[in-house]
């Protein structure tokens, strides 16, 4: 079994696996190989120590050699959720792979998108945030897909193999899905209405040809960059979508640890630094 | 009045400052030109994200430049102590200069030396942490001075032209003072003893020619790169001797509040960095 898992490749993540590495430790990193498209994007950043000036791009990249020089590899998968178990954990991916551990370090980063009135409300009801895990159960059926980037076009795609309709709310530019069945809606819902489960996605302003306000659909997928920590960890304690951390970044679930944007504000790198760093001594101090 | 001050130039104090200096606030760093002998002397530090295996002299280095890059300067004095007033704080130096803020950001590090017993007790009467403040008490007599760098071997001297006898105490290698006034001493004490006033020097072996286990003194001057927290600021909570912070770093005085080693393990850079951030906006939060 593992010692450990870190869930999310930003800065907290990395700088948790470059020191669990040194601590010699047994660890999974799960992100994207991108690293972090956050920092991947950042224009210039002033304030970080010891990089005077560095554009994303750079640091970005001095993330992913600093990684391939310390021999740690990302594991390019998407975490749909994380189980405790009695004295360890379990790590479901997207790609439906299971990993174990003693420990879980949540660096997730913030949603970028905002909560939708009902989204919590229907979870498991007619809203998912994994095409793969639920999209069988729409064949033949209505759905919304709201997609925050081009990353995760192929899996609107594979929604739309199954589904009758898609109504895609893409959160990004640039767009690259044509199909017959696909239609693009270029306005953010404000709220999932049903009864026992979802029937339509509700708008401020008319969205259909009719001048109506409501899209009926059978369910909606939330295809995230990141999901709130609550969603991913059931039983977490947070507060306003923070996870709730002591000063050693422990969280109300034994073992289980938290660092970076998913913790609060301040959104910096040098903070989600730090909290990577202090994370991975609090789980090696844990795993005593 | 300036925003905010901040004490010790180290990963904490840098970390904050760049974040201040972003934040377009008015402010004063103090510590030493070498901006960090922890770091300058660092060999090797492999799990800092975003500098691959770095020198602690090239990390210093890129510290340095990034200071002056940003247009910060380090003001070269020592900070003698940290006072509460009403609203503001007034930071006194050894250099007998006197600066008043807003905010206080102590970023002291952590005590290289372990307190000697009866030091707190003695304080002030016949402890001393500070050479040029209170070295004229001790015209004509004896003292002994605890001394843990090189660098503050002036310091030594100017005590050396005051008092009849020095026994000075090194804590580091290559003590280059000669002096027919002073006597090197390579033992550690283990107490300070005395009834009003300090009146001896106690050590675990023999220390004099007749094989006697004290010396007899009026005074000793600690003269340490770092001075413990609550030394340094009167009524600060501390445990073990760290300082307390919330995750904002936010002690229990109003205004002033605390990043690095000061606050506790791990004594990593990273870490070090992350609160610095954190305290620098704490700062910009607080002043609003």
């Amino acid at each position: 079994m593992l010692d450990c898992i870190i869930v999310g490749s930003g800065v907290a993540g990395i700088s948790a696996a470059l020191t669990l590495k040194a601590n010699g430790k047994n660890f999974l990193l799960i992100g994207t190989p991108t690293v972090s498209e956050k920092v991947e994007k950042a224009e210039l950043i002033c304030n970080y120590p010891g990089l005077s000036a560095v554009t994303g791009k750079d640091f970005s990249a001095a993330l992913k050699a600093q990684l391939a020089d310390a021999e740690i590899q990302v594991k390019n998968e998407k975490v749909a959720g994380v189980y405790a178990l009695k004295d360890k954990f379990s790590v479901l991916t997207q790609e439906n792979n299971a990993y174990e551990s003693r420990t879980v370090i949540l660096a997730c980063g913030v949603e970028t998108v905002r909560s939708i009135r009902g989204e919590e409300e229907f979870l498991g009801r007619g809203v998912s945030y994994c095409a793969t895990c639920d999209g069988f159960l729409y064949k033949g059926k209505k759905i919304a897909v709201l997609c925050t980037s081009k990353r995760m076009e192929h899996e609107v795609e594979y929604l739309a193999d199954i589904a009758e309709r898609v109504y895609l709310i893409p959160i990004y530019k640039g767009v690259e899905i044509s199909r017959p069945n696909v239609e693009i809606i270029q306005k953010m819902p404000v709220a999932i209405e049903g009864g026992k489960r979802v029937e339509r996605l509700v708008f401020a302003k008319p969205v259909t040809e009719n001048g109506e306000k409501e899209l009926v659909i059978d369910g909606i997928f939330m295809l995230k960059d990141s999901l709130s920590p609550s969603v991913l960890v059931g039983g977490l304690e947070t507060q306003d979508g923070h996870v709730v951390i002591g000063r050693d970044t422990s969280t109300n679930l034994k073992g289980l640890f938290a660092s970076g944007d998913c913790t609060g504000r301040p959104y910096q790198y040098a903070k989600a630094a730090g909290e990577g760093n202090v994370a991975a001594h609090a789980v090696t101090a844990y795993l005593k």
